[in-house]
């Protein structure tokens, strides 16, 4: 028996190599695996190193596991922020990790734009004090990513700034700019095809220095506590266990990032093209440089968009709901590695035998 | 093949019936189930009504799920503390929770006890201002329990305080007194028999009521918050949906917690007793009535300790290693429900072929 497919951007469809790697896990005792011991340290390790050679990230980025990457907008607010941050959001996530940091630093300042704009215009209103400035990478919750320079634009006009991506749905999808900033997150629940219940953060070697300087510590999730456990390749609590072993073994699996990105950029744009040409429906995001790639946005008439979905799901196929105020006239298509050709053939099938209602 | 034995006190032995659990997990999608669906939901609804069922959970007392019972430490001084908390203990795990608290609260106190003393001595120190009184009902690391009547002493000397509960590694083991406390909160790697990853909070009336009553609001893992979403059986982010099924999972498995209570309490006395005889080991804890039922702390000379956890490994089987202050001189033995009384006669195998060195 084959597990539904589902084009849900999170938690989504999980690699098939799962099948027999919970299988592994139970028979070689991962399932009961301390996390003070020596195999658990060589596992953790070991996905760091996998990470370096798989994601290409630089061998000076600290990786830290947390239970989500919703903690680490709590975490990164708490031991990387000493008053002032700015957070340039255009989506649900983005302005949520603003609120929670606000919680916590009411100086915080939040600058939103539109789906379609070109985040660029905002950064004259970037205050010049900013310690550290959050951006979302791609955001699950709207479709969209950042235009492929801002990220550097951003960089060279504040260097002194902390640069925190939020890149829950595009970590191990596509390529990332790390040097170009100092914080990286996500969860595994997306591009990793991973089971949910674990949230990955990089750190750059400046964002390190910094949790030394501002010296937050006393919390299970003070990210001090984190860097000193993660030298001996332990957490601070006991983790998800099982799922770092899956980790493992997924990133054992795949290709190198350059592939993978190509591949899913391909796939996005036969889909936006064939969007595009449609006549029921639309790009969501009609800006082709905010389109992301790996959570393809679609809008149409909201009693379309309601029958399509049933009519998916009468195959056994899972369509994403859209999100917030795009909730009902619009459906998301996850564009992640895990989910094969296979099923977006399936896909395409749904598409073509669908009759407007 | 099997996964190897352990007598490790979490993360623990896992029930057999996970090897099914989790190929039926693959099978139904349970990877890549929706947070926010209506079948998620059920499974939290599931949970509840099983625990209420097999544990004896009072209707009325609400279930949350956090990632770790270290997160609860934390989320209890955030949300059901003021000012002044009282936390007795006698070992590692009481006093990091005391640690947690006054790093928040410096207005805690803190009240230490020996292994074999009986903390009613300590009755009459705790400051009659007490908001909250936080105990250990179990305490992994030096293997001992609270006397019988301990609990309901402290109800009745101090009424107006919320008691709070570490039942980490005896929840889902023992029958515990629910009404007379208000918070409990376990990890599910101990007493459940799950892979780590998971922690269950079970708040009293009371205690929901002085949540609302301090209104502490903002944070993720707010009290006020994850209440608010459990209304709908929902967590405030993507939690281990996999370890929230499996959870389901083996409570549907195990029989009544009065069955389970009555195994594991005849295997503690049998183990006592067998140490209490012999030559070279002793039961850690030498006061009858503080020692836990499952954990069974056995001390001995540390060259022994240490070549007994050897010779047992030769075999596959995997001791628990002693904890902070008592790390070279004992060894702890889980007696978990999950842990199948086979591997107790493989056990004691290990026990009578072990030449002293």
């Amino acid at each position: 028996m084959n597990p539904p497919i589902t084009f849900n951007p999170g938690p989504a469809q999980v690699y098939s190599l799962l099948q027999e790697a919970l299988q592994e896990a139970y028979a070689k005792g991962i399932l009961s695996l301390p996390h003070r011991s020596k195999a658990f340290e060589e596992m953790v390790a070991r996905c760091r190193l996998l990470i370096q050679q798989k994601l290409d990230l630089p061998a000076n980025y600290a990786l830290l596991f947390l239970s989500s990457a919703t903690e680490s907008w709590e975490v990164i607010a708490q031991s990387l922020i000493r008053e002032r941050s700015t957070h340039l959001y255009s989506g649900a996530f983005g302005e949520r990790c603003f609120a929670y940091t606000q919680h916590l630093h009411p100086a915080a300042t939040g600058l939103a734009f539109e789906l379609n704009d070109d985040p660029c215009h905002l950064l004259e209103q970037i205050p010049s004090d900013s310690e550290l400035i959050a951006i979302t990478h791609n955001e699950t919750s709207n479709a969209t990513t950042l235009p492929a320079l801002f990220l550097s634009q951003l960089h060279e006009q504040f260097p002194d700034a902390l640069l925190s991506v939020d890149a829950t749905s595009s970590m191990g999808g596509v390529v990332l700019p790390w040097t170009q900033a100092d914080i990286w997150y996500a969860s595994v629940q997306k591009c990793f095809g991973l089971p949910a219940g674990l949230g990955i953060m990089c750190l750059s070697p400046r964002a390190v220095a910094r949790v030394h300087e501002i010296g937050e510590s006393g919390r299970y999730n003070s990210l001090s506590y984190m860097l000193e456990k993660m030298e001996k390749n332990q957490t601070t609590y006991t983790p998800n266990v099982l799922n770092i072993y899956l980790l493992m073994r997924v990133l054992e699996h795949i290709p190198h990032i350059i592939e993978i990105d190509l591949k899913l950029r391909q796939r996005a744009k036969t889909w936006y093209h064939f969007f595009e040409e449609h006549s029921l429906w639309q790009p969501l995001v009609a800006n082709a440089s905010n389109r992301s790639v790996t959570v393809i946005g679609v809008q149409g008439e909201p009693t379309q968009v309601q029958a399509f979905k049933q009519h998916a799901l009468k195959r056994s196929i899972y369509i994403g709901n859209g999100y917030g105020q795009w909730k009902n006239h619009s459906f998301r298509i996850a564009n992640f590695p895990a989910i094969p050709d296979t099923h977006f053939q399936q896909l395409l099938d749904v598409f073509s035998t669908f009759q407007s209602v």
